[in-house]
């Protein structure tokens, strides 16, 4: 019998202008995939989910998929039991699916002595985030593996990995709205099929911004670069009041906001050097609260990525 | 009577995936503006033109518009010669006007103590690329100015920069065709007037691999960000061979092939340390040769920006 633990985070993806392309891993919250083999005559794979008091089936699904394309692939003949810890708010754009995809990517990885490299383990763990959510984006899935500020494209699955600035605090909202099922689908629904070129020019300029801010190192600059005339544009419909809080937290100091991933979370992030991230949190939640509408939030950082917690 | 000599260099704007954004500033070749004013109850302008033997109208139009804007803005009555000197090769994709025109605005800036930030710089440029090709586009002259590799955007006006790796070469090649009148215009008028969305992620996803390759002094991920989606598809039709010379470019070891700026010029850049550039240079030049195309070349590295020759 073979035994591993693995921990994924939560993750941000699109961070305004990189849409498709960007993701941040942040360093908590995560989801845990505890993965046991033994050898057996067939596959047969199991999955069982502690999380929130409630099962969640996108969750399952994604891990099933991926240790089922896994074992298909390599020929596992084992009895697979997985269990899923999972302690990301699931379908509010924080990732939740991709890290317990990639989670199970990196367990069946070490477990079975595959040595895939990145670019394998993102291939099977697609698969997990298609069979929750009905398509094959990549953004997050790297994010939550290489942890940091990445740049993946879909073409090719090659990461650019760069490490954030000290200090950067991330603040996430969650406003508690009633979405529509398949909610990632809808979202994408709300995506404009064609950009005016000039839209384009302005987005690669911004979305230069925030690479260049990674860069350098530059908190300020990635703020700037978190605008985006494309996406955000159709998206914050769904969010009630999306600008009023916005600009409620730049005015209160926040380097730049965004909605996280295909919403309705956000995502602001701050210079804690210089701003107490905290007073961020408060000026958002309680903007949104005049509203009549309450809102989940937390603070936390850029983290490391995926990592293996017990392992044979 | 004062009198001052400012040399800009050459640039090349896009590098594929960078539409209006990107602007590369290169060591040579140069042009440049010797202004020479006396006190007068009038303001007097003059340009005189020393290159390749033939008038330069555009250039001409474009230094007199920056000196013209300047001296009126800032009520500057004086009689001023203005002498340019061109070494850049004028509308094929170079930013000669461009450089003329931040020459002439960093001439006036240092005769009369303005104490312009590269920003106003910048904006009293712009009247000089408008007068030389109809459009106010600031990535050649970012480019010119700065030196290195640039981002620029037309809303903000601020310029991020970073040095290029060192090694890095460029090869530039110049098919004579003919093409038709106002190029830059015409080159414009190729462009697709929206883009589908999938194709803008595909362009933020190589422009950022272009600003992670300066970033990270990688030009193997610089080369591979020269592509584009967009832009190089549609201008392309007005270079004849365009796939088959840059194809050769690639095999030969450049990392790297794009369009230079409005073009018809092509830019290569080459890891010098990995693979001769003239290696490079040839084998474009004899492919466009095989197809009954002349083309002029030359190889230059990234260069450090407008510079005072003589001043005050």
């Amino acid at each position: 019998m073979r035994q591993i633990i693995v921990e994924a985070p939560a993750s941000s993806a699109n961070l305004g202008s990189g849409f498709d392309v960007f993701a941040l891993g942040l360093s908590n919250p995560k989801d845990t995939v505890e993965l046991t083999a033994s050898k057996s005559r067939e596959m047969c794979i199991r999955t069982s989910y502690i999380g929130g008091g409630s099962v969640s089936l996108p969750e399952d699904r994604a891990v099933r998929a991926v240790v089922e394309s896994i074992a298909t692939k390599f020929d596992l003949y084992y009895d697979i039991d997985a269990l899923i810890t999972s302690r990301i708010p699931i379908g509010v754009g924080l990732g939740s699916s991709a890290a317990s995809s990639i989670a199970a990517a990196v367990a069946m990885n070490h477990l079975f002595e595959l040595e895939l490299d990145n670019k394998r383990l993102l291939e099977f763990a697609v698969e997990g985030e298609f069979a929750a959510s009905g398509s094959r984006h990549f953004d997050n899935l790297a994010g939550a593996l290489n942890g940091g500020f990445v740049i993946v494209s879909g073409d090719s699955l090659e990461t650019i990995r760069f490490t954030p600035p000290k200090g950067m605090a991330v603040v996430i909202l969650t406003p508690l709205l009633r979405l529509p099922g398949k909610k990632t689908q809808y979202s994408r629904s709300l995506l404009p099929r064609q950009v005016e070129i000039g839209k384009l020019a302005r987005n690669v300029s911004l979305a230069s911004t925030v690479v260049a801010g990674f860069a350098k190192g530059d908190i300020v600059m990635i703020g700037k670069g978190l605008e985006d005339s494309v996406v955000e544009p159709a998206r914050k419909v769904m969010i009630p009041w999306f600008d009023d809080v916005k600009n409620t937290a730049l005015q209160a100091g926040a380097a730049g906001v965004c909605i996280s991933g295909a919403g309705p979370s956000m995502m602001a992030i701050v210079d804690s050097v210089e701003t107490d991230p905290e007073r961020i949190r408060t000026s958002m939640v309680e903007r949104f609260a005049t509203h009549g509408i309450i809102a989940n939030s937390f603070i936390t950082n850029p983290g490391e990525g995926t990592k293996i917690v017990e392992g044979p």
